[in-house]
């Protein structure tokens, strides 16, 4: 199976980050392929700058359409995900939806820790595009950007127990989603000292593709995720006008 | 007042029915530009549809910065509606939106009459988006494709008027919504059929841009529609940076 | 267009207020009558109070049925105004749900700023009421009574901007409605040092009766708000009954 | 205990009927008045009938104040209840309320039977505003009038039955309620031919009334149906004002 | 009548305090009989003790069955109470429930004061469960372990004021649920001192089910609380098999 | 990895047919156990039976303590996932649960074809609880009992195809669930024949409790699924008592 992985954000070092995190939960059978947004932001925290990462995901997946298996969206809310399973012929993941489909059979509130303030907002409307606001404990943030990826857990370790402490305690979340690509690795080496059980995007939307290339049947016709009718299109670049393009 | 209303489907028909409903229906002080997508397809009725017009609409918007006191988004879900919210100092309104919040001022319930069946669940996600799935009664929809903008009330006023009995005999609706662009004038001119009272995308939405350009006071530096954070951005159109820039 | 304005509060030094406001934000074209409720509390903040103030307000719009093309209900709550809806032939407005429906087009959530802290469970139901709950940030109130529409700045500006800055940070809201007919002029004033946009619901209540004159069409004679069931009634004011009348 | 209980409506044969229904369900310690609104219309099925409802509710219970340890007011959709509950010092029962409650307890979701069409959305609304929405399986009605509440078992039998077997089949309800009170006593004559238990307004009123005298402590001074704070009134009957005078 | 009230758990000495208060509230009318789990825990806060609870109340509503009215299930989020419902002929009352659909009577928005930090996620659940959670204004816990019911007052009554009172003023509680059976005494001795009417849930529940006895039609045989398909069982014991069983 | 999968039905035909889909999917390394209940009822329909199948479970999964590394509950409504959730120290997965969260990744809206009309009420609950309520497209019901396991492509089959068909256009599903154990085979076989995606609970059971155990830290000591805390407990089996326990 080849998992392509898109890093809808331009940052080629969180690119790094996902991929030893991928590399490290996928199954043997699994061949995986990274891909960085060419265009787009530093870090997506907005709904327009989830905009330019969706529209660069989809670059991606036309550009490389018929050489994968299944794709991952790992960056926060799932930029492009409903759109792309419009158009293509293998399951589509995100990274959010996979983190919250898995914390769901964990336990009955998750609770979310996010990177910035900023990004709050953008992310309760994705929990709640996923139906699941009723399980949403809330959202905690960090309050300092990340330095380095590499000092992560010396940077923010105290505060992310104190943040899940609070999550826990205050807002009454019985299994947390960290939720940011950069703090993939940060979940696991923290696991030991947090409260309740603790996911992760990266990890969540690999296995969950996995689970969907084992199950999904071949694609079906109807419903509201069938390709767009036929029509008309212009101006579009070859990777995008080949995602509208039937077989 | 300079309000500007983007179609984000490539037809530029469609353009001129919105802009001469628009006209019919502005205040007298209010100055229509007309803008078509350079990009995207036909007729928006799916979410990556969608995601190809808010790309055009943005690009527009970035083009233009500056000279328009207002902008109108007219296509089904208002694509790019949200995200140009972040981004622009001016107000953004969308027709969709727009005929929602109208609409909700004349009954309690909202009848909602589309153009194709497939669009139905890409709008019925925009309803509850606003946030208004509670006061949607349902959505109907035809079942032929339009042949000719200037043939619709024979084409298809009988089948209308049978739609708006059911959502309000069968459905509940107190008020109606005709959600297609290409509706437009067919709103007006069957009124006198309807059991309850209709609204349309254009007029309303050319009406509540004047309401908000009236109210709104100066661009505000907070909450989750302030511009987002500065930081690296690459490899997008100078119209799309732009909207990132900040004065 | 003439628009009659009815405070249901028996305040007329409010309703001179509310003339003010209406006077600066109206068209040209708009003729501004006013009325103040001969009947009920000085300041509506109860269910009780309002159903006190819907009556007088229904005896009002009876009284001068005929003679206006729009109604506007000056008050909390929008005290009579679905049952309004369904005996007048002309658009029935209530600040409050104006005030929402333009606010729901400057941000996501929205946070209220209440003049008591008694009024707040009262007009939660009312959000409720439109469907609006899932919009609401928080609702924040004054905690002392005001002294003086005059000196309402000077009195409270300083706490009006420390609310606001709590709804935003605390609560979440992308944009704040200034909820009582006496803070009409306060929110114009205070706007520039707001973190966020600021509507009130006079302007937006002036506004939108505009916005549902030019578009509503003719009186539709089904779904719930039409003319109740012609039926015997004894008791009631000339006024009143002149609602139930068919013409 | 003495039961005041209001006829909300201005047919004094309804009235009838109520009371004999709730004599045949009281206790033997419980002394049943009954009143009839002296104004308003013969059947209430709207927002705005319901309106004149409760002011003729709130003058009756002004009026007779002191001389009643709970009120019932005994028509559809509970024309004054949240209002009154905030001014009198004894428990106030809504018909409609204490139907839903008690079904409640009888079945997952309720299936309301209803005397006309019109009357459906405005029931819809009550049963939100109790937050019951979730439990509603549906609201069916009869389709032509009631000609004569003492041949209804003959009149209406059949169809009673019938509707209630499609609420159970098609809308999945495991508990009816008979919604008016011109249908009291054919709840209980028929009760032996419906599929599931099924519950009526009057004897649900009476009961709960009962209930809320056994258990309610005194009145207590704070939350939002506390009396409303004592301030300027004109214009307003004895019967009224007495409502919010303090002792 | 005949009412078995059950206690979940395996204290005697709660099944004492319960049978003390359901007699002081009981109309004369009325045959308590008392039942006391005889397998599971002391004192059930969690989601795996209801389970067996839940068992245990079923097995005495078997082995006791056809010498009873009604079944009072005593005990936090009522386990057994839909199950039970199922297979009984005669009204099965939850004192939840009960304490639920009473309060909702009593005021807008319920308060609940719970026995243990540990329980509230379980009994949030119950809320929800009855389709309740809009009408729930929070959840507040005593922090202290009960030590002794007859020193209940002298040892918790100053911080449960102090509870209800932050209840009322940062929740905005209506009304006050004191939500254990241990906690039956204390509702009303310390009602005195609370701003809000407050029940507990022994009074409700014995109320209740005199109201379902009173009310309810003979056991109707469809819906989803109709007996279950007659179809094998093996290795239950008589007085399960037995409730599975037709007459 | 050792995962358990208990039939809380008392049918080991269905066991089988539980183990052969399941041995189907799951990865080499996967060792599987499987059990069926000791007690309880041919097939679970209700609440009522589902309480005794959680029981069952809970017998089995105490008895063999220990011996698994995961375990599912292969039975419509997940009997006992909550509840053993709080006391055993591997994932617990539920095939009502997975296969929700699997199809969320496939589609908006999810139809579920279920096995019996008496079942519906029960499963709708189910995902209620799970708060997918949003997400359910509706729940269509085979209408005749399955006659053998072996027969029902060719039994059952076209009847399915039609199910779906209308699950996709009456009831706006992207994608369906088979729900029961039962009809394992069944998906698979007819899947080609389908107008959207289709997933089936043991499936999807199997390949979620591989993601749970591969993802999940260690067990965690908070959260509302922490172990109950400490206290007398009397009358249990032996196995049941043992879940209780500390280690």
């Amino acid at each position: 199976m080849k998992l392509l992985i898109v890093n809808p954000n331009i940052s080629s070092g969180v690119t790094d980050l996902i991929e030893a995190e991928a590399r490290r939960v996928a199954s043997s059978g699994v061949q995986i392929e990274m891909a960085t947004a060419a265009s787009g932001v530093a870090y997506i925290e907005t709904r327009f700058e989830a905009l330019l990462g969706a529209h660069a995901v989809a670059a991606i997946a036309g550009e490389r359409k018929g050489q994968y298996d299944a794709l991952l969206i790992a960056a926060f809310g799932d930029p492009g995900l409903h759109e792309l399973r419009e158009v293509l012929d293998v399951p589509v993941v995100g990274m959010t939806e996979a983190a919250l489909m898995t914390a769901a059979q964990l336990g009955q509130r998750i609770g979310i820790i996010a990177i910035s303030r900023r990004i709050t907002a953008w992310y309760r409307e994705c929990v709640d595009r996923y139906g699941m606001l009723s399980r949403l404990a809330g959202i905690r943030h960090l309050d300092r950007p990340l330095r380095d990826p590499a000092t992560v857990r010396e940077d923010h370790g105290d505060y992310l127990v104190e943040l899940s402490r609070r999550a826990v305690e205050e807002d009454g979340a019985d299994v947390l989603i960290l939720a940011g690509a950069p703090l993939a690795g940060l979940a696991r080496s923290v696991a030991d000292l947090l409260p309740v059980p603790v996911v992760d995007g990266v990890s969540s939307g690999v296995c969950q593709a996995q689970v969907l290339t084992r199950l999904a049947t071949m694609r079906a016709p109807s419903g509201s995720f069938a390709k767009p009718p036929l029509k008309l299109n212009v101006g579009l670049s070859k990777s995008l006008s080949e995602l509208l393009a039937r077989e």
